[in-house]
């Protein structure tokens, strides 16, 4: 069936105490905005209608970068959550199927558990998603038979007994969007509060002889992410789930509690991975690579039999094939690097090709930017880039070529050829001893003097 | 009312099993003392005198450093808390007001405990600080009855009834200084141990018809500090209520639990610090700055806008400018950057001032010490210093100047213009293939010799 | 008495999901199998046999680097604990004394238990480890009287009232090797899963009229690795132990929890260790020396007084004398840095050996590898290394001489010489303003293409 998401992210999220719209504050890596997008990808929806209002200009770029067909539409006022969903339903109109209520600042919504509410609508014209709470507090309760639920009552108007509930509601519903409409249109807000209610379509539904239903989930996928406090929480809670998924999986973590996963890491079978490790966005490694301790990593590859670390940088566009070694305070950006290639230290390499079998020496440098333009650096198979060498690009290395120990080079070098660009070596005898003794006696003066 | 501070800070500290004297064992960066002394502080004590014992002569200068003001005073022989404030008493004396006794080596008291005391000696002669322990074990008890307090009981000498009791004594003490010293000169030492104990006080303020009363403080803040474990407990709660603080003000700390705070560090709303960060002490980052993970912060100040890291460190006197970029293995120490500078990649800039929008490159250092003195580098806005650039200092680089890649910069390079200082380079064909052919037929010859 | 070693190493691991044999996954930087060769070397076995099966010839490598001496056997099909050890049973035809089945998969039995059990030895004839289990689940129950082991129950075929007993079967037995050969002979296979089973020789000693005893360890000694969890919680185990330890032998760790060791690591007493240092294999670190944050250690030694890091990688073979500093960003290998040694940035030091109070520059290398061949460099005493200096090995530096910044220096320098290689400057007046405002020009005209 044709599914329609409502990803309600207007609210301010005062408590976070921030300039950024709730929904924009990440976990994993991500906006929260896009886990909750992500949940609701896995229905394959037709559209996706995001209600922004606090922020709202920075929610639409940000939606817009995740997924381009996604709708955002702006909530002015923020008058509850029945005139959020409200604000989204011109955008359905005519839509065929059901439409699910999702939250911007919930992450965690399982795609098995949107699943089963799915199936759920063949038995009940709106479902809502609740949990068994440890500690109930304030949640509303909802009051069901089996998977009938009869109404969800807010704490305030709970009585004793129904306070003894502890089966509460998520706030996510699924409904035919042509009954959610109706439903959501008759929505008052002749309440304490003034403000209108996405859960009062429970009742009216029901007040129409409509049958309401209620799927249940675990109560970690309903967190959500009210304040920093709670942010961290949401990224412990995240990681601590990645953490044994990537251990089932047959990945090494020496110490699993360090290692910082993003939302679409994807390490292979066997891979090693040491204390303090930080994956950003996009990458991926391949079963038997080493990952040391200390190394960050963002929107790269590493290959079967590669190592990396300790204290290396792997940024956006880094692609390692087999057997590369990238060693201490290295960093890769842009840059691919065939099989077996050797970076043991202190190098940048950025807009490169280095060929199979390089050893790129101690110190080298990509100068990719000449202040105005980034440049490409091309470097053979085989080829040797000795200690210190400056690659001012656009340059070309050619296959077996090597260049001298702190060569700048400027001009391409032909395969098989030496590039050397160095003064040559001039011992000046005594120098030193002199120099040092002079400076010293200069120290010796203004120490005398400061006494 | 005036105030004279008395910390006792003259134990040896066996069971830390140090040469250190311990008061002078760290958290958060600053040596125990150093905290007793600044929750002092906060009742702008006129005087503040030390009572140092073991380590005498170091817990004197970290003591001068902190506080010019603060007296020293050196208890010769450990005889007894009583023992150890009658020390102090003759740099009180003439001092008007009261006295405090705070302990060296218990670091979390809060200034708002401290002030509470204060305010409860319009009530009593005498005011203790008392704690409800959790676990009471062999603290001395306090027999109270409201604020009043009765006696303390020592736990080897408490009935069952007595033993019962939670509240438990801390130690700290405050009372009018003529009225304390009076009372000291009364302590004896006819006990198991033949100290002369501080407790005592009280009793003998109540045989005089005297006043005790007790002020009730959580017992997180009545922490010691006996052996490094507990010193590693000391840091972690401190850490514990430090990252909570962060949170509260609206910094995003994406894993509190791998963030380390000094005592002064001050991090403004917005600010967005990653995974493995290691802030030592004097750091200030405005609001909206980036600090990603695995950085090392010390005596540094970090604008709005500016992003740090990964694997950066600032040492003290790094300055750092609105939306400056400093990334990875970047050293920066006394040296201000202005607005908008780039320090992307393996760059040491030490005693250095970078103008607007200058742009170094990677490989740049400064070249500051001759092997006796320290000398500056000036860079003017908007130059562009080239890749593996060395700065001998003292030297200038003009605004709008560019320095050519590896160029040795010995001579000020005026504003516009270009220094260069390069041999040319120079191809040789065939080189390399006959110099690797010819190290590998001799490392094929090593190999057949040793089989 | 002599004693013989079995290490039971056959088993596939299936639950670790890995190519690895499960006993080379490592814990504390070591192969699970190295972990049970140590605890049992303590016993000063006259021989060691380990029995490998998935993965024998790995398993046979690991073995013979740790110790050349055991000896290793396969079995070839896994039929059961009692059929791997008459695998080893030929390889200790002959010898007198005890033997002591441990397994290769359990790293955490204490030495202290070891002797305990061939203590008790000198009242029966097989002595079992059995410990009491928090929750006994589904672990054969030892049914005993005082140290007497009456016999081993199997839980699947243990009554109600022996599921009750606690004090469970760890598998480690030690019998004298001549008995423990005759009864094994004795095993048969007549079960539900058609395995040989070790613990059936308690059966049959006793059949002969043999005493069985039981020795009871802590139950965290039989922690067992069957998945990666398992290894992550065993690593963490042995992490918290050696933390303690480390605090109790009067080593500041300012957060013991980020600080991981190896197997073998040795640390003086008042030495300081900032969060997040990684020592692996073979490091130790005398009285007094720091280690700051974000180190990551291997195979070196630091003096007395030297202070290394943050961001500093010292790996096998580094040496720092006392007083050593090294900074950030800085590597270490195969490299003796004598008394006083400064090494401050961005710098690799390979295969040399560096005099007293030498001061090497930021961004020194020595070029130690001409694409075949590894070349040493030697450096005198309180020679100045000038930044950005490359030491093209074999290279000597007498004492007291200086290299230039910038310098590659390919000849020796004689003592108290300078070493000058570098290119003069030139300064090209308005170059620089020239060349980005043609910059500027030709993409402005790009962006005017594109729109």
């Amino acid at each position: 069936m044709a599914i329609s998401l409502i990803i309600l992210a207007a609210g301010q999220g005062t408590r976070m105490n921030s300039d950024l719209p709730k929904v924009l504050h990440r976990v994993a890596g991500a906006p929260l905005v896009a886990h909750a997008m992500r949940a609701g990808a896995a229905l394959a929806p037709e559209r996706t209608v995001v209600v922004a209002g606090h922020g709202a200009e920075a929610v639409t770029t940000t939606v817009a970068a995740i997924d381009p067909e996604a709708t955002v539409v702006v909530q002015e006022e923020q008058l509850g959550t029945a005139h959020a969903v409200a604000q989204a339903l011109p955008a359905l109109a005519g839509a065929a199927g059901d439409a699910v209520v999702l939250y911007g600042d919930t992450p965690f919504i399982r795609p098995e558990t949107l699943a089963a509410m799915a199936e759920a609508r063949a038995r009940h014209a709106v479902v809502v998603l609740g949990f068994q709470a440890a500690d109930p507090g304030r949640y509303g309760r909802l009051v069901a038979e089996g998977d009938v639920l009869q109404r969800i009552v807010e704490f305030k108007d709970a009585t004793d007994e129904e306070r003894a509930i502890t089966l509460c509601n998520s706030g996510v519903l699924c409904a035919d969007s042509k009954v959610l409409s109706e439903l959501i249109e008759q929505v008052g807000n002749a309440n304490a509060s003034g403000e209108y209610y996405l859960t009062d379509v429970v009742e009216l539904a029901r007040a129409r002889g409509l049958s309401a239903g209620v799927v249940i989930c675990d109560e970690a996928e309903t967190m959500g992410v009210n304040t920093r406090a709670q942010l961290a929480e949401a990224e412990a809670a995240f990681q601590a789930r990645a953490r044994v998924e990537a251990l089932d999986n047959g990945v090494t973590l020496t110490a699993p509690e360090t290692v910082f996963f993003a939302l679409d890491t994807v390490i292979g079978r066997d891979a090693v991975v040491g204390p303090n490790v930080i994956f950003g966005p996009g990458v991926t490694v391949e079963s038997g690579a080493e990952i040391k301790g200390f190394c960050h990593l963002e929107g790269c590859h590493i290959s079967r039999g590669a190592d990396v670390g300790p204290f290396a940088r792997l940024r956006p566009g880094a692609e390692l094939a087999e057997d590369v070694h990238v060693g201490n305070f290295v960093e890769i950006k842009n840059a691919v690097l065939d099989e077996g290639v050797k970076v043991g230290h202190l190098t940048y390499l950025g807009d490169a090709h280095i060929g199979e079998h390089s050893n790129i020496g101690a110190g080298t440098i990509t100068c990719n930017y000449d202040g105005v333009f980034k440049h490409r650096t091309e470097i053979g198979a085989r080829a040797f880039i000795g200690s210190d060498t400056m690659l001012v690009a656009p340059v070309t290395v050619g296959a077996g070529a090597m260049t001298a120990t702190g060569a700048v080079v400027t001009a391409d070098v032909p395969e098989g050829a030496m590039a050397v660009a160095r003064a040559k070596q001039v011992n000046k005898p005594g120098f030193a001893t002199r120099f040092f003794a002079r400076l010293r006696a200069r120290k010796a003066e203004q120490n005398k003097d400061k006494s």
